[in-house]
This record gives C-alpha cells, sequence and structure tokens, in this order.
C-alpha cells in the first residue's frame, strides 16, 4: 500500500462528490441518503434516549440533517428538526429531503432571528441528543448571525451533541475554531476525515471521530485520497 | 394501533414506491440504495468469511444486488457479479447502479444461456455466501430458462444463500414456489413482510426473514399497510 494520508482538504471533499455524480454516474441525493442514514446508524449504535433534536442551517449539511430525521423517524425515535433557514432559500437535495420532511408529518421548526434563540436554546436543553447540521465543509470564517447564536445555545444546553461531518465553526482545511464552534461529543464525518482534524487543537470540537461511508466507491476514494496533501 | 396486518403484496409493493416517488418525492434510486445497503448491513452482520457471490438478473431485484455489490466492495468483502442478462437490456435504476459498478472495477461475469450454467455452477461452488438477486415481486409464474438453471446451481452449491425482497421463484401473493424456487437460508425483504410469506409451504423457501427499511417515511408505509388485505 502507498503512504496515503486519509484526510479530504475541502476542495477534495467538492472533488470527491463531483467526480462520483460525473464520473460514476452516483446521483448526489444518494451520496446524502449514504451519509445520513450512516449518522442515524452511529446515533442509534451510541443510544437514544428521548428527542433528537436536529438542527440545521441551508446547505447541503442540512440535506444530511434531513435525512437523518426520516430515518430516525422511521426507526421509531422521536425527532424534531430545527431549521435556521427561510425553507424557501433551501436548495437541491437539501431542499428535496425537506419536502420529503414536509409531506411526512416529521415536525419542523423554523428559526430565523438572533430573537428566535431563546426559544431555540429551550429547544436544545428539552432534547436527548443535538445533531449539528448547521454548517458543513463548505462553510468558511466565523459563524454569522443569526448561526453564531444558535451555536451557543447547543453548547450551552450540556446535551451531548453529534455533528454531521464536522462541528460547525471549525474549519475544514485548517482546524481552526472560530468563536463560536460546536462542542461535540461525537463528529459522523463523510467518506473520510477532514484535513483539519489533524489540528491539535481541534480535538476538543471534534470529540469522538467516526466515518461514515458514503457509498462512493474504493476505487474512486483511493485515486482522491491518493492526491490529498 | 389499528390492526394493520404488515404485510405487501405485488400491487401494494409497486404502489408503495410509486406513492413515495409521486406524492412524497423520493427519486426510485434513493429507495434501490436503502435496499442494497440494508442487505449489506445484514450480510456483515451475520459475518462474511470468503467471496459474496452476487447473482442479478435484468430488473430492480438486480438493481438492488448491483447496490449491495458496491457498499460490501467499499467495506473490503470481496465481491464478484454473476449478471444472468445481456447489460444491454439492462434499464432505470437497475442500468444506472450497473454502470457506477463498471466504472469501479468491480468484477461482473456475464451468463446468457443454459450453456453457461455449469461455468456458473462452478462460481456458486466457490463463494462463501450467494446473493439472489435474479427476481423480484415483479416476477410471477416457474421461472424461464435459462434462470431455472441458475436457480438449481444456486441450491445445489450448498452455499448459503441470502434472498433479496423474495426467493426468486416464490409467488409474492400466494407462496407458491414454482420449480425451482431459490432455498434461501436468509431473506432481506423491503420494507415489509410479502403476502405470500405466510402459506406455509413458503418458510422452508425463505429461511429466517429479515425486514429492511428503504427509507420510506412510516407515515406513508402506515397508509399503505394499512390498505393491506
Amino acid at each position: 500500500m502507498s503512504e496515503v494520508p486519509p484526510v479530504l482538504d475541502r476542495k477534495l471533499a467538492r472533488e470527491l462528490d463531483r467526480r462520483a455524480s460525473e464520473e460514476l454516474g452516483i446521483p448526489s441525493i444518494v451520496l446524502m441518503e449514504n451519509a445520513g442514514r450512516g449518522a442515524a446508524d452511529l446515533l442509534c449504535r451510541l443510544g437514544i434516549n428521548g428527542l433528537v433534536l436536529i438542527c440545521c442551517g441551508r446547505g447541503n449539511n442540512a440535506g444530511d440533517g434531513f435525512v437523518v430525521a426520516r430515518h430516525l423517524d422511521l426507526r421509531g425515535y422521536p425527532v424534531k428538526v430545527a431549521l435556521w433557514a427561510d425553507p424557501a432559500t433551501l436548495t437541491g437535495d437539501a431542499d428535496v429531503n425537506y419536502h420529503i420532511l414536509l409531506r411526512s408529518g416529521i415536525p419542523i421548526e423554523v428559526f430565523l432571528t438572533e430573537s428566535d434563540s431563546e426559544r431555540f436554546a429551550e429547544e436544545c436543553r428539552q432534547a436527548a441528543w443535538i445533531v449539528d447540521a448547521l454548517l458543513g465543509t463548505g462553510s468558511a470564517g466565523k459563524p454569522r448571525p443569526p448561526l453564531n447564536r444558535a451555536i451557543e445555545a447547543m453548547n450551552a444546553s450540556g446535551v451531548p451533541i453529534l455533528a454531521l461531518d464536522l462541528p460547525s465553526g471549525l474549519d475544514c482545511d485548517t482546524g481552526e475554531a472560530f468563536n463560536p464552534t460546536v462542542r461535540a461529543t461525537y463528529t459522523c464525518t463523510f467518506a473520510a476525515w477532514k484535513k483539519g482534524f489533524l489540528a491539535p487543537n481541534a480535538k476538543q470540537y471534534l470529540g469522538q471521530v467516526h466515518v461514515a461511508d458514503i457509498g462512493i466507491p474504493r476505487k474512486l476514494l483511493q485515486e482522491v485520497l491518493g492526491h490529498a496533501k
């Protein structure tokens, strides 16, 4: 085996998804389904005793969160989606999965402004698990209002947090933790570790890291990881 | 809870898929992905020590089999697909998944006529597991050549068989076992039990039955199962 550093930076993570779709013909929504299902599997193994509050932004990370909600509901766990976005602004696969939830009667509560953060904080405190699907690998820089307030409330709740792909606020490439960054108990990262996870400072935000595959064939994964720096 | 018989007949199974796609907006390829991944999960739990030979026909059941192959390969298990169809005749989601396999370098061997059945029988004997993805719920009546020969070879191999959705040759609605019918060790059925499984004679062909969800939200599943006879 060659020395393949098993990490993806932001660019390679995007490249992996793009090549899976364009070269192999895997629809991007299939990758999202695998990501969300893998995270749901992990939560089930960790143990769920009460409400799972799935906190979503407006990007693909939110879409992964919607899939988690559907699979957990299907398995009989109580779930609620806290959507920090105007539903009308959702696009692509995230929008498809949002509408599946909507038509399936799975509870979704929308939070839009900083003034909603106390109501959100109360939701957080009621949960047995919080899933962080606010910001994904595409995000960079300090979380902007109102998401900064959402992150603060999640951290302040004392409830265990599972971050999807990476904790919101953590930089995918450098591992820099902007203020605020989600302090996850577990991070379910997709396909491979992210480069920033190797930064010594990142550990305290990541918690325990699990890798969930997203159905991308081994051959492509190894090709792309072989180009990782 | 109302008395909901948890079985699907051929018509309801099709109806469930159709409503999931048309009413909820779940792409049919997402359902196929969940089916195949669920079956791969089951095989992993049962234990795999050697080659998994995935025997596919030309329908959607074959597509589920292709997904099983991709997920097992991704998890590092040795797999081979035995395709009892001219690849040019594959359509829809099965065709999409066939091409993903092809581009991923996963071994696929094509069998076309009865004269290929001895070569196929030898492949069967080499396997640690056989996955039966020849015929699905849509099929009815006696398996026609050359699939009858394929089924006979699978049964004669003495290798444990996991059937996807139902054993090939078993009637979804009546449980009648046409000659020949796959004698499965395990059946991984999708979404819910099939009506024919309740026939006393079916048990010996089904082996142990596991239900794998296919990501269809609970609300729709209950609605459709509520109409089951």
